[in-house]
């Protein structure tokens, strides 16, 4: 298929099944001369790991990266950096109920009439376990990117439970479970994802990754904006349905006098009154923060029976046991960090190339 | 910027500004044999055309397409399709207005920083004039996926005014100057758009694009999957803010039981009991209707006057006159529906690549 | 097909035949302000145009070439620069002869076998006509790469006759039809093409492009080489069979000790004592000449009846008549010439990617 | 850089240094359903692996292979291919004698000017042991291709003695450790290969390679023509300096008479009664034998004193000392084959995209 590719000249490749010997990433075009150790990577790594609360997935995965190639004395070399991920808590089970019956939700169904085969054990490749080499690649796009750049993502809402956008603290998020930037929010989040554990549901969730102090000159209309780069980026993340940017859907309802944001010089700079083109126009960056949003829909790995089908065509149904996640979004907060640190990474490279000063 | 291409085997690359002599595609990728005249291009060009109705900019243009390339007695030879559209109305005018000021919301003030030089005559290379190459490249897409496969769009919200959907009628797309698939709304519409209109100011709008017939199997996981194309599609659409496949956003808030589209065996073929998905598991299409909506923010250009900056760096406003564009969203429909079309082509080339039999 | 591109970040897309309306190339990828005419890119043109002795085809084309987007005030944008060359000199004729029977040598069978249809008049998209697309995409990649690098073709051999390598003399390669760098050459060849020309027949050639001034770096190991991306770039001009770098075949039998190219100081620069690697080692530019020669095959256009089959399956034979091109390895200079330059501006703006300052 | 990849559909990405502690290729659209074990790859392994005769280098690897993902229940399942080989033999020796001086020939000077980093140990990524990995994506490559197309490769020069092509038999290939397919010749190449190994000097090689079975229309025009791709894909083999198709070279000096392919039906199929095309028309496969033959250089690495210079500036000499390598081309044969083999499976899935049933 050749499909497991993102980017142009900040480029990598993940491969990899939930239940194969390891999985991994080959970053290709990292620019020579930039310190790199595993411990770079294994930080945010972490942040993504699975089994670290209740309120995510049971898997025990330490998750430690290997940097395989394109380093030397500690510095990147400008050769292809690869990075792998042994799988460490593949539980050998039954797989019985998987293997010919179609998860409703999952790509099970999919993946079986496109190729005619799939790995049922955990997802296979469909499964949120890639996104640990997602992580690791940004890991890397954060050392290109540099200090002057930082990525942060929060989550906004769990099920129908929004945060109040007015108590919005940044500091917040390292101080939950859940990348909360709302205290409030994220103990009334802690009862209703307990409960909708404790019932065997799962709920979804909203996404919000910011990326401030990046230079107006980002994007490559008008098929490789840097708007269109980013939706593909978080569309592609396991179980996302939608994404938008600044004011996003809300925009339609705006009028035109709303919705621009006018300008201003302050301290001999250019600054906006308002940011609800979320830092991106005509797909090139403006200075401003760049704000992406996306929605997770809830895992469909619920307790209970569902109807569905099964490879021979027969009707049945499927119930799921054991390792449940009732909010995957939660983990999905590094990972669309990570995402936006690609992007960045891919376009600043790219605007270099054509003289660009950022 | 080699940023202008979109596709992987079908892949077609635009070019022109507002202003110049001519816009066109390159579309390459074409499988041979396919009847290819211009009337089947013109007639989707048609459809986007401007000057329509007073609802839309009076700007005239023809907007004729030629063959250039590509076809041999009314059949595509396989080598690549060129389309050339000429530009008609640019009026001279007096461009010292928007010469050295950057109009809010649009792409003037990051162009002008990216590239240290730009067309300002109508929006230059940033002018949704460029849409009309990407209708021409989707009406040979659509030739590729042949009759099996329909893609209709519809306006659904304008300004905060949604569509009963209750009232859904794909007959009445045609009968109203919105492409509103609800009659008694698109009444509403007329009001409150004249007045939009006659206010000087501008509406958004949300669009939704439905491809049905579309075989199970199309996407390339993970970084090429159907909906991040679609995603990164759609938001390089001028002025779109977001995107979402299915329940999109609104899965967030529902709880796994609501979101999984349980399956069922029905005359011999699966049937799933929901569409949330959207057609997409997995990021490849299960066979339902693919279904993506998005918005497009009010146009920018609104006849009173906003603060913004020169390119000297000082404070100043600026006024638009002239053709005036109340609601940009409503001629996306077109553009939208091209872009589902351009997509699904190029995965369906992709697909037999690997031996699929859609 | 989507195989008509070339080039990463400096992209071309050629489109059109041999006897349609025009022909065409849009360059992605082109730098801002970088000041651009027609006539910039039309003395390139000239070169290569036909008819302009009687050592070549007689076909008359003017070859005048149209700038249709991507410049503004005489300077490049940074968006895609559309070029334009209409066809004039289609001689409405006979196709009978072609239109059913493969002519041996050329495309005729491959296409009609791949495509199941085919353009038969002049070659279609196979005939040599393309060329003056690179020609025109070359002529734009010079300007990229500004006056300090120098890129000089020359005709090398004809037939068997080579040239007296100790005779090479730069100046005179303006001198005669031929580009030949050596006068005494050049007038043997003269004899030898007429006789060739006189006789029906057909003469080969090997090409030599030398650029200068390259500076050290360029070239993207390990796929996207230097020369690798050069070896592609002149295999894929019409009838080119053979491509060689520096002492190309010859090091074969060469000893390490001759081979290898030592190097000193000199006036503080690094200095090589010879130029076997023809200006390129591990893929990346040395800072020395490149030095790249090229076969191209006798064209197979004879005027002398050949074996050969229908499109039904028969036993034929084909005759040519009519304008005949004795060595069309003479024109395959300047086209030469461009791929080299498009190799290199590519490879130039992505070393500036990765923060090189060549 | 990301430079590191190859092909469009079937597409391998390798990575790993020289010294490092491992090896690898992702090869990224293998179709589904593809029978596939380590010993399917393990086999060609073994043919490039070094030390198997005294006429090659004598370090130790093992070269075995694991595949990391991509298969289950020992078949290809559509997702991507991880291929690793671990470094077994590194050893551990005083780089300093590299570190700061250039090898002549090597690629130590061009990498360190564009990276200002170099990972000198063995080579770093510029090594021939990168080759490993193009061999184990060519075993891919083979099972994709299926039984019926044979890619087979041989050595046809060494130094100035060409082998005697009228003895030609491939059964003789695996019959000496030179891949020699004239039994006279072997032997002569024997004594002269170990002439030069007691002399510490070395020699360059010539090799052919050739695809049978291959069906018509495989390679896409006009820039991704068949021999273009085939000529970057042995360009980029280490050492290589020079590719041709067919007659190659010796074509320019042939009349058009003795050049043209001539046809005629036999069997009721059609027959080209010379192939001097090399199997390649207009870009695209002919059906006959697709003939390739490239030419490496003799390695630079010879055991006497070569006069260079320091990263410092200084004039200096270099002296190699230890493994040495008297025939760097012997080694290429199996390379030169995985490289057509990948080729083609690419061209073949291309092919198939646009209908093609070959």
């Amino acid at each position: 298929m050749a499909g497991s590719s993102f980017g142009t000249l900040f480029r990598f490749t993940t491969w990899g099944e939930s239940h194969g010997p390891a999985i991994g990433v080959v970053v290709d075009g990292v620019p020579p001369r930039i310190p790199l150790a595993e411990s770079d990577i294994q930080q945010w790594l972490d942040k993504r790991r699975p089994g670290q609360s209740r309120y995510t997935t049971q898997r025990q995965e330490p998750d430690l990266v290997k940097i395989l190639s394109g380093t030397f004395d500690g510095q990147t070399t400008g050769t292809p950096v690869s990075l792998m991920i042994e799988n460490v808590d593949q539980r050998s089970r039954d797989y019985s109920n998987v293997a010919d019956r179609f998860r409703p939700g999952h790509a099970d169904y999919t993946y079986w009439k496109k190729y005619g085969i799939r790995d049922y054990r955990g997802g296979g490749r469909a499964s949120a376990r890639e996104t640990a080499s997602r992580v690791a690649a940004g890991a890397v796009a954060r050392k290109v990117l540099g200090p002057a750049i930082t990525i942060r993502g929060a989550l906004v809402q769990v099920g129908p439970h929004a945060i109040d956008r007015a108590a919005w603290d940044w500091a917040q998020v390292a101080q939950n479970p859940f990348w909360c930037p709302d205290a409030g929010t994220a103990a009334r989040w802690a009862d209703y994802i307990d409960e909708v554990r404790k019932a065997g549901s799962s709920a979804g969730a909203i996404i919000e990754v910011v990326a401030s102090g990046v230079p107006v000159g980002l994007g490559e209309p008008v098929y490789d904006k840097l708007d269109g780069d980013l939706a593909r980026a978080m569309m592609t993340i396991n179980a996302v349905k939608a994404v938008e940017i600044g004011a996003g859907f809300a925009a339609a309802a705006l009028s035109g006098e709303e919705n621009s944001d006018e300008m201003r010089m302050q301290d001999g700079k250019v600054t906006f009154l308002s940011n609800n083109a979320g830092g991106i126009l005509g797909g090139i960056s403006t200075g401003q923060d760049i704000v992406v949003r996306f929605a997770v829909k809830p895992t469909s790995s619920i307790l209970r029976a569902m109807r569905t089908v099964d490879s021979e065509g027969n009707d049945t149904e499927i119930e799921m046991h054991g390792r449940h996640d009732p909010c995957v979004g939660i983990r999905a907060v590094p990972v669309g960090e990570a995402m936006m640190a690609c992007v960045l990474a891919d376009h600043l490279l790219r605007y270099l190339a054509i003289g660009g000063d950022p």
